[in-house]
């Protein structure tokens, strides 16, 4: 199944994607694509409608971020080998984790804010994982039955304030629309292996993360299970995995964004994403 | 005014503390002390109450967190000179920032859990800014516009999860019960300077932190408005402000808690908090 959040930002509506492209409305069926409706009865209840069934949604709504009340949004950095190099960062012994505050989420199709005084706007296109079952101490041999399914992240970094401000990471991390979530959550049984997806990002049309998956050093279990170690994983967490080489931190010389561009993300079988930047309101 | 959450982890209920220390039901009158109930017109109808007039809860019911539907929970570290000290750390030119998940979240006499495999579980006695109104790119001189009071949070820590495991310090500062918050959040006009208030920490009758907000690096307006430059604050967002000196790490050898040990915290007009620890569930 593709689920989707559409309508205004901080109002939006569940909805699904049928199989002919065709937005459903799922209000009638479930309040939210959250909590509870991303645990594995709540999508199976949601597989068993027939969409047929489910009204089609007219005009072109906005698509809001494609998962509700998200609780945490945890981030894996330098997981793929050639982007820790582009970063000038060893290849980690274990997975690096961050945190993104969740007022960084937007629609996939939103607005990306450049922050006041930002001078290193970055992309990172990343496979995002979404929970659907409470992890806590979960062995790598369970991770998949906490996972609902997959989505696009574009982890949008602000390098000066991650790296020359002193401390952690995150103060680069969660300015406003720094998150783009979507469009589709994308369901385990469409995405067999996630190992395996293409990715790229394109700035005003030129390409400059082309990877894949099959690069990232932690996999999809590995990450679930570690995570669960040092915090508990509720329904809707997300987990973006990391970024493929190509950011704008690693062109020599640096590329940054600025006001009016625009982003294109791609992951096989997980959709588009489209941002173009503005000065932060 | 002391506002507080009791009942059941999960379905706490609002109320607050009156001038004769009785716990008064406020569920009739606002769904939450989350969200708009605090904003300053959510606030002042509550000021407005005689507590007279409000039901007085009977027997002795657990307190949650007094905070509820807390979206972020940032943390500055090494905001008190002699805890740098400690902590081998250099005073920090600018606030230093991380995350706490809100999974860590607990009421201020909950247990604290040991993570499976810890062996560094540490305390830290903190004074929590709780934010009453959207905050982006707040001056200082408007910064206190912005709070909705101050409440005790203890910033549980795991030494060798944050600092022995690679990356940031997220990793040890997330796991479930790591964040008790409360008893009462007491508003800003119970506490006109939170700059003079004494505070402390002992661990099974033994007192560890013996300090002041008085030795703050950064103070409070300073850190509301930093932190609004990197990300937006929303009404219930948590900021714990950093700890004085004297946490496990800091001592020599340094000593770290063990299952079955008590925690008590105070902070002037705070009230106190007392924790055991228990194995992680």
């Amino acid at each position: 199944m593709k689920l989707v959040r559409y309508g205004e930002f901080g109002r939006e509506r569940p909805g699904l994607i049928d199989d002919q492209g065709v937005l459903r409305d799922l209000s009638a069926v479930v309040p939210d694509i959250a909590g509870d409706t991303l645990l594995p009865e709540g999508l199976a209840r949601l597989r068993g409608l027939d969409p047929k069934t489910l009204p089609a949604v007219s005009g072109a709504p906005r698509f809001g971020a494609c998962v509700g009340g998200v609780g945490k949004f945890v981030c894996v950095g330098l997981n793929y080998t050639d982007h820790a190099a582009e970063s000038g960062m060893p290849i980690p012994e274990e997975p690096v984790l961050f945190m993104k505050p969740t007022n960084c989420i937007v629609g996939p199709y939103d607005h990306v804010e450049i922050p006041r005084g930002s001078q290193k706007t970055d992309w990172e296109v990343e496979l995002g994982i979404v929970i659907g079952k409470a992890a806590k101490y979960v062995s790598k041999e369970n991770a998949y039955e906490h996972v609902a399914g997959y989505c696009i992240v574009n982890d949008v970094s602000e390098r000066a304030f991650q790296l020359e401000h002193g401390g952690q990471w995150d103060k680069g991390k969660g300015c406003d629309t720094f998150g783009p979530v979507g469009p589709w959550l994308v369901t385990t049984d469409e995405i067999p292996d996630p190992h395996v997806l293409d990715m790229w990002l394109e700035v005003d049309g030129k390409r400059y993360q082309n990877g894949s998956t099959r690069t990232m050093i932690f996999d999809v279990p590995t990450i679930v299970s570690y995570i669960s170690r040092f915090m508990s994983l509720q329904p809707g967490d997300i987990i973006s995995t990391g970024t493929p080489p190509g950011v704008g931190l690693g062109q020599k010389p640096p590329v940054y964004l600025k006001a009016g561009q625009t982003m294109h993300l791609f992951i096989d079988g997980l959709g588009e994403q489209k941002q173009t930047t503005v000065p932060a309101a």
